[in-house]
């Protein structure tokens, strides 16, 4: 089966790459190419015993989606995005992007493989932040989508594309709103989220972070080795299983800021913990008010897909995935 | 103040030219000019003391947006759209028209008025189609948007698009789901809607008119005149009040086929009844047992968006405005 990475040199497709490397099989079928396609040089995972094409590029530019999906993937992974923060403080960037992006990607498809009775699967990462406030305690599957930042809105549209294409037979797409993707490996990028990850990375590794936001912030996380379960289970799940509802909001921990730190403590101890440093950002914290806190994905819970266990877990597989063990 | 009707030619735009030139006013504004445009030539009103000006055109085309709000308007209504059951027949026209013809707006808007400090209310009429089944017994205001017609997805990709607009202070939208228009007056169009009117109004008119359905299948409607009380009251009302969640479901009437029957037969006797000749239609049928019967419009409600009274007010009012009192 050949299988199509978009977004491929991000963090969350790296560690896909990875893994189908490892396993040289999705859902039972041989893998036999895989493509990954970014707007930056992706980086081919290491031992695969397939071959893996990388290719840079401008996904809405014009032909652009027509060219990726030329060779008919069977499975293709949506994951390119304009991050939140970047996609609120550039209006025509985000959309262009995250909008223009996905709509070229799905019609290219629909016309790909318009006398194919097998369509491939699409599967589309979307965000809690779909979500806006005012929430109740635990956000239900039936919950509606009011965003408040133009990235939720992108990502909601998008939502809405992918099941009206899949309804219509012109593809066979599933969603999955994704928790926030915490411990991110890597250098900060421009999420608003990212200090969820930073609290525990840098001071695992030995460097100060910065808390912009108060101890009581609660917010839905999961680790990556959970994230890209999701991927694959999203990617081989059985299309008539799921029915019409194709966009599903992933299982993750609920846990505070404070929760966190206390998890970093135990995991890290006191030393590790002095490494944070309190600096109030009001432009974060109005953002991160305006997100989900907790979950109830009963649906996705029901059709397979399975959450970290707690919040140490995710801190220790990340010691054990990025720093080899060793915390700094 | 200056108004701008979108969908000028339709019915609803048609009913709410005639009651601002009735009333003169809106907000407790003179009206001092009137477009209506439309892809055919709308009718001015009668007897209106502003100036109606009258356009055609191709909405999504290039520049058409820009011209249409070139003279900034103070209130656009956006009415025009391609029905349910001809957006769900030819996708690509439905999409261009209804989303990108949306989209286009919005960014007209948005470059236009750009170093205004007032920006323009913009009222987008969406559709109860943004809900798709299963559903609750009454739909209600958190309920997510799952359509299961690309018209309802349009629909449902608008609203995001106009309540992302306006957080961003481009412009000042309010999204209401207005229920099935009935009694529409004139001659059937392509919504598959379409039934719920004709087996009132053809039968009133002393024509037959085919139900496609059986006499269980519940709905949700609104007469015209209070689909144009829901525009007056949108155009008008503080959008401060409303907060970020600009769209809305509109109070309606829930009433089954057999109850618009039951009513018909009070209004108008056996007589009207006998001329609705049952022919089940199977593309229908799948298409209504997709849509809302029910909903629990809190938030309009106790915003002040007012529903007709009883089925039986819904006829008397369409003999009254429609056929001088007299049934045939």
């Amino acid at each position: 089966m050949k299988i199509l990475i978009i977004g491929g040199a991000g963090m969350v497709g790296r560690k896909l790459s990875e893994r189908l490397a490892k396993d040289g099989q999705l859902g039972g079928r041989e893998i036999s190419a895989l493509t990954m396609y970014d707007v930056v040089a992706p980086t081919p995972p290491k031992g695969a015993a397939f071959k893996v094409h990388t290719a840079t590029g401008d996904l809405p530019a014009k032909g652009e989606t027509d060219r990726l999906v030329a060779d008919k993937p069977d499975v293709i992974f949506h994951l390119a995005a304009i991050v939140s923060g970047e996609a609120e403080q550039e209006f025509d960037k985000g959309y262009r992007i995250n909008l223009v992006g996905t709509q070229n990607l799905l019609e290219s498809v629909r016309h790909t493989y318009e006398k194919d009775t097998k369509k491939p699967r699409v599967v589309f990462t979307s965000s809690i932040a779909v979500f806006g406030a005012p929430f109740p305690d635990k956000i239900g599957d039936e919950f509606f989508t009011t965003p408040l930042t133009s990235y939720g809105t992108q990502k909601a549209i998008g939502e809405l594309l992918l099941a009206d294409y899949t309804r219509k037979g012109m593809l066979d797409g599933i969603g999955i709103r994704l928790p926030t993707i915490c411990v991110r490996p890597g250098t900060p990028n421009k999420a608003a989220s990212g200090f969820f990850s930073n609290i525990c990375r840098e001071p695992l590794a030995g460097k100060e972070a910065v808390l912009p936001v108060s101890d009581d912030v609660m917010h839905w996380h999961a680790s990556p080795r959970a994230g890209v379960g999701f991927l694959l289970h999203a990617a081989t799940i059985d299309g008539e299983k799921v029915g019409t509802r194709r966009n599903l909001s992933m299982p993750g921990l609920a846990a505070t800021v404070g929760q966190q730190i206390d998890a970093l403590r135990k995991v890290g101890g006191e030393k590790v913990v002095a490494r944070i440093r309190r600096e109030p950002d009001p432009f974060i914290q109005k953002i991160v008010a305006g997100w989900p806190r907790n979950l109830d994905p009963k649906r996705a819970l029901s059709l397979g897909f399975k959450a970290d266990a707690s919040f140490e877990d995710i801190l220790r597989v990340h010691v054990e995935d990025e720093l080899g063990g060793k915390i700094g």
